[in-house]
């Protein structure tokens, strides 16, 4: 019967998904109540609270694990190398935050000692990060506004303080809450936002932070005193303020930068270019910075020739302070993009390493290290710390294989700091501003990101340059909101307005397509077969309606609602007598519905079936009716829905739906809905969304068991002859068909 | 070979994507570029701009069909009855902005002028809605605070004006700005944001506006003095103000108000029981404000018993104002939630009325027309136009056909307000305040929605309490931001989380469902069907990944590492001789590779294809294998993924698909997608998702076209033995299962 060719041979029974689950038993599942699994939650707690003491202190599990002979070597290495970067970052990153240089400094130290016993991570080096930087940085001149500017609030205790120490006590007292916002993330177990965070939503932003701290070393490296702005446009104002005093360039300044520049961006590419022939980068930032601190002592830059310097770096640690809870107030709104950034890098980098080495990261768990580490860090006055991903490169490419390199760099900084740290007074800001201008390489060249995404993903695009718009322009927090909200919306856009398409089949085959993709698709007389390939929601339901509508080529409730008058219409003429019917079972009350005298009298009346039941006749619709009453013709008798990609429907989209499948099948339109996820048609029934003329027996398990049903209960000769006839025309006319099609047919396949 | 009972034959060729493209050419459908449909846009001018140049006055095209017979008597009927209501409600819902009540009367004459040339809907009553003048309320005394209290802002040209002439000042402003907003909306064609106003969120919207409605009548109704509080919590504040004061309660207007809010209610109740006997129904409220008046009039209610009444109602309009620029720039962040809330509802009712009587309204000419509406209101000091959903149910069941009934109202305004408006003037506060909170109840009833949801649909549910309670608590600006957000939020949740599920065949058959739901699957060996029933997005490629890898049961990342860690030591053993293998092919320079001396030196190395190419053998992985090595052995050689409901795939999604199907490919595990959607697989293309290891072969048309092909590929006789075995046990093991299935069964039909 089949030629040899033929290896897809399926002879089943036909399934509706009443028949099928008639014949096939299902097994009772019973899926988890909300109280079940808080149950559950409190059953499991002994081993549970275990666990959770384990996995609140991750080190004890890779200490255990530890090779001191192949692992400590490369932890001491990448220890040491780690700390000299983290010096001169953290140098370079608490002029971001407008800091004086040292608290940049203590971010290296008080941080990471606390995330060594709390981290998942191994591998990436905790300290400033210098978006997260640049952030604190516009809360720290918000409150504390350069001198001449008055701040907005005035804050108690701050009486006295010279400008450096009140906008030291802000940056810890916000640091601080950062860290709080992030414990309880972490405790309320939502470190799952992070994936919000797109890869997309991330390069823009960080892409626009890398404008930001350009735009903010710029002052630096031409030695200008510029104001810190805050606020949405602040970017312009400073681009304003500098312009207007490009005069008074401090010539120092900038040819000390461009050198800087220049000889760190060539070795650089180099150490890029020979990675493989070196066995460790050139540290040139380091080396540079030594030359320029000599430099500059020798010649006294800073009295001779006027340039900014770090100046004096107290060679003992701060007292804490306790936070100040009238900046509380005052940051909250801050803290919270802080808190979700600083996470969000730090997660992001981490698991790339996970993923490279193989272990697992607990993004709640991060969350609770980050938070402890900011709470305590927060407490010394640290900067907000994160992770740096060109410090994490050193900390692991340098050999790095725990957190005992964190700890070890933690340390080197520490000895810095208190022991050598009067070395680096004479280093000249624009030093440190150049080496951070030039490490912005990697952020901004994700511009090129751009091109390939416009081709590659038109939504996707349009989110990155939103977010990266925004966070230029109206900063680094809103922009970050608008980036998100963006995002969603791209979301709900992409699965609002699927491409709805009508399905042919292919002769003698059980597939269907597009029919506007194919030439040589068969579709049967009567039928339409519409795809809607998204979920069906709110913000579609009338989408998918007006589709619906566009494929059938007709309005069901205007057809309705024609054939309720014309029937009021024919109802009038039988009792005025004017039709020859005789009313052999009609009485007086039966009547009772033609008083209305206007034919647009009862709106509601009108949506309602059409009801014979007081009529002596039947009325055939598709015939002549009698008295140049017209109704237009509905030329289709079945209406196949194609659920295979709804992959949810809503309680909106379900009543839509509801009242959609009624006006079908008032105008005796049968529908089916074919290859419907059974969840979805569970919650259907628990609805109530079936009723006297919705049933369940519409379901069926695939198209084509649906449309060899249709074929079926519509009257099949009649049907066969038309589709003999117009597939045989259809062959004359093209005989490009190919013949095994043909061959394969029999009755029950046609179509 | 079938039995009778089989009616689903199908014999057809087995096909891949790629075969089946190879036998049906696609048709070449160009897709529009947005370029193409720019010039489209530029190249239908003359025909769009005539077109244009009529939806933009809708009026002409209905005022071309009007029947003045059948309509005129109706309109007029109802044009009375709505300027009656209208009055009422002007006077109720001016008290809600906080302004002296003739303002809301302007509400119900100059916008409604101009919505009659410009508006699609033929029904709605436009003028004062009670929600939005809260919502004007909220920014008026805001910026005009009762006195005693401070106002924040300064505004010019204040100087010498009473509190209600600033007032009436800043409504101005504000309906101005409005009217911008909506209008700049229409002309950029964004009238399709109302459907983001799901009916949830307006439910659950709308009754916190009640709740607010309700607290701001109390103080009329207690005849007490509360200043207007605004921003987050104001409510509280409110309340807190009413409760300490209770003590000077009016009992006159406390009296006064009961008596009315109980006349009402019974009369509205008995109204609504004998709709049908009625003509009209008791317009009650216009009434018991008669009522009112006069019994306010003759006992002289405002001097002898200290009530506060209407007041003068000038019989002159006023002249118009400017907008004050100074406003705009305070309440631009106001306006446009009022904007939004106040096309939505409109849009909202004009739909219903629009599907009852069968025409078309237009989103984007509806918000030019309420835009200009309230442009010109607003120069005329007219409060914020809407429409109210009561006053709609007037105009349109009193007989209304078309926007005549709404001009012929304005003008009983306008004649009421001018003539006879001075018989308002001892109208008691309160008992507007009564009639205002009386017609609350439907909005407030909204609450038993709430179970409902809860039981059908908990995230809708959730998208209601959290419009709700954040619209009571933070105000309706911010609420309706926080439910916009919600509602996305939510949408991308349900899309994000589906339920996965490792599917199995029906013997016999070619129908695959969910192995956990019926006892009697057939699931073939070494074959895995992952079922992801959702798109493929950023927010959830790991999770797919995740419950893959669950799936499937192993890591296929650890297992290419763990295998080429095994290959590296069984290079450096045959390098060593330690294992007995002629090494024929080898020379010095294969074995470059084998130098590492650490296992875990290079981790890139590891996550690359296993290269057999310079050992001198072929490891099987499945055997044993030399020397104590071991790898974990991986029990599938096929993964089917069936991506039927993956509606849409983006470009995070590919890269962590590609990732994800390499790593099945390079532990030998053959990858196949079935039933993906055409453009899927266009757009993976054009993506450059294809390479050398994941091919365009891996697609198939159905499951069981690729479960067919895996038969091929994979030994079938052993893979045949195996099944007849396994099913045999089944079979013995399992009397119930139908004997029909085995009679179905061919070799190729088997799974």
């Amino acid at each position: 019967m089949a030629t040899s060719a033929d290896k897809y041979i399926v002879s089943r029974p036909l399934y509706s998904e009443d028949g099928f689950l008639e014949v096939h038993e299902k097994v009772h599942r019973r899926h988890k109540s909300t109280l079940d699994h808080v149950i559950q939650f409190f059953m499991s707690d002994s081993k549970r609270v275990k666990n959770a003491a384990l996995s609140l202190l991750p080190f004890i599990s890779w200490m255990k694990i530890y090779r001191i002979k192949e692992w400590l070597l490369g932890d001491i290495v990448s220890g040491i190398s780690t700390g000299l970067v983290a010096i001169l970052q953290g140098l370079a990153y608490s002029l971001l935050a407008s800091l004086p240089a040292w608290y940049g400094l203590y971010a290296a130290f008080f941080p990471v000692i606390i995330y060594f016993f709390l981290g998942t991570s191994r591998h990436i080096s905790v300290g400033a990060f210098p978006v997260l930087s640049l952030m604190v940085g516009s809360v720290v001149t918000r409150l504390v506004p350069d001198e001449g500017l008055i701040p907005p609030v005035n804050i108690t205790g701050f009486e006295g303080l010279t400008i450096g120490e009140q906008r030291a006590i802000v940056s810890a007292s916000l640091t601080f809450l950062v860290g709080i916002f992030q414990l309880a993330m972490g405790l309320l177990q939502v470190g799952f936002i992070a994936i919000y965070l797109s890869d997309t939503l991330v390069s823009g932003f960080t892409t626009a932070a890398a404008v930001h701290i350009l735009v903010s070393q710029l002052k630096f490296v031409l030695g200008l005193q510029v104001p810190g702005f805050t606020g949405p446009f602040a970017i312009i104002n400073i681009l304003q303020r500098v312009f207007s005093q490009i005069s008074s360039t401090n010539l120092h300044d900038l040819v000390t930068a461009i050198v800087v520049m220049v000889v760190v961006f060539i070795v650089k590419e180099l150490n890029e270019r020979f990675r493989s022939k070196l066995p460790v980068p050139i540290p040139i930032e380091v080396i540079m910075t030594i030359i320029a601190c000599g430099v500059s002592y020798a010649f006294n830059f800073k009295e001779n020739h006027n340039v900014d310097v770090v100046g004096k770096i107290p060679n003992t640690f701060e007292a804490p302070v306790a936070p100040n809870l009238q900046i509380f107030q005052e940051t909250a709104m801050d803290a919270f993009p802080i808190a979700i950034v600083g996470f969000a890098v730090a997660f992001a980098v981490a698991k790339v390493y996970a993923v490279k080495h193989d272990y697992v990261i607990d993004g709640n768990q991060e969350l609770i290290a980050f938070g402890a580490s900011n709470i305590f860090g927060g407490a010394f006055k640290s900067l907000a710390a994160s992770t740096a991903l060109s410090r994490s490169a050193v900390q692991e490419s340098t050999g790095g294989k725990t957190q005992i390199a964190g700890a070890l760099s933690a340390i080197i900084v520490l000895a810095v700091t208190l022991a050598i740290g009067f070395l680096l007074e004479p280093l000249p800001k624009s030093v440190l501003g150049a080496v951070v201008i030039v490490n912005l390489k990697g952020m901004l060249m994700q511009v090129c990101e751009v091109p390939y995404l416009w081709r590659k993903d038109r939504p996707d695009c349009f989110v990155w340059i939103l977010t990266c718009v925004a966070s230029i322009f109206l900063g680094l927090d809103l922009g970050l909101a608008v980036g998100l909200g963006v995002e969603l919306i791209v979301v709900v856009f992409r699965t609002q307005f699927p491409r709805c398409s009508v399905l042919a089949n292919f002769t003698g085959t059980d597939i269907y397509r597009d029919r506007k993709d194919y030439i040589n698709l068969y579709e049967p007389e009567g039928v339409k077969i519409f795809r809607m390939p998204s979920p069906i929601f709110f913000a579609n339901i009338d989408f998918f309606r007006g589709k619906l509508i566009d494929a059938v080529g007709f309005n069901p409730l205007r057809i309705l609602r024609k054939r309720n008058k014309a029937l009021r219409k024919i109802r009038k003429l039988i009792k005025n007598g004017e039709l020859p019917f005789t009313t052999k079972t009609s009485n007086d009350t039966s009547y009772f519905h033609t008083e209305d005298s206007e034919d647009d009298g009862n709106m509601e009346d009108l949506d309602q079936p059409v009801d014979f039941s007081d009529l002596p006749i039947q009325v055939n619709w598709r015939s002549e009716l009698p008295a140049n009453i017209t109704v237009p013709p509905v030329d289709i008798h079945s209406l196949v829905l194609d659920f295979s990609a709804v992959s949810f429907i809503d309680i909106s989209a379900m009543k839509g739906l509801k009242t959609a499948l009624k006006e079908f099948i008032r105008v005796d339109v049968a529908v089916y809905i074919v290859a419907c996820d059974p969840y979805i048609i569970e919650k259907l029934k628990s609805c109530r969304f079936f009723d006297d003329e919705i049933r369940t027996s519409i379901f069926f398990l695939t198209l084509h068991d649906a449309m060899l049903h249709i074929l079926e209960v519509n009257p099949p000769l009649s049907v066969c002859e038309k589709v003999y006839n117009k597939h045989g025309n259809l062959l004359n006319g093209n005989s490009s068909l190919r013949s095994r099609d043909i061959h394969n047919q029999r009755p029950e396949t046609r179509f």
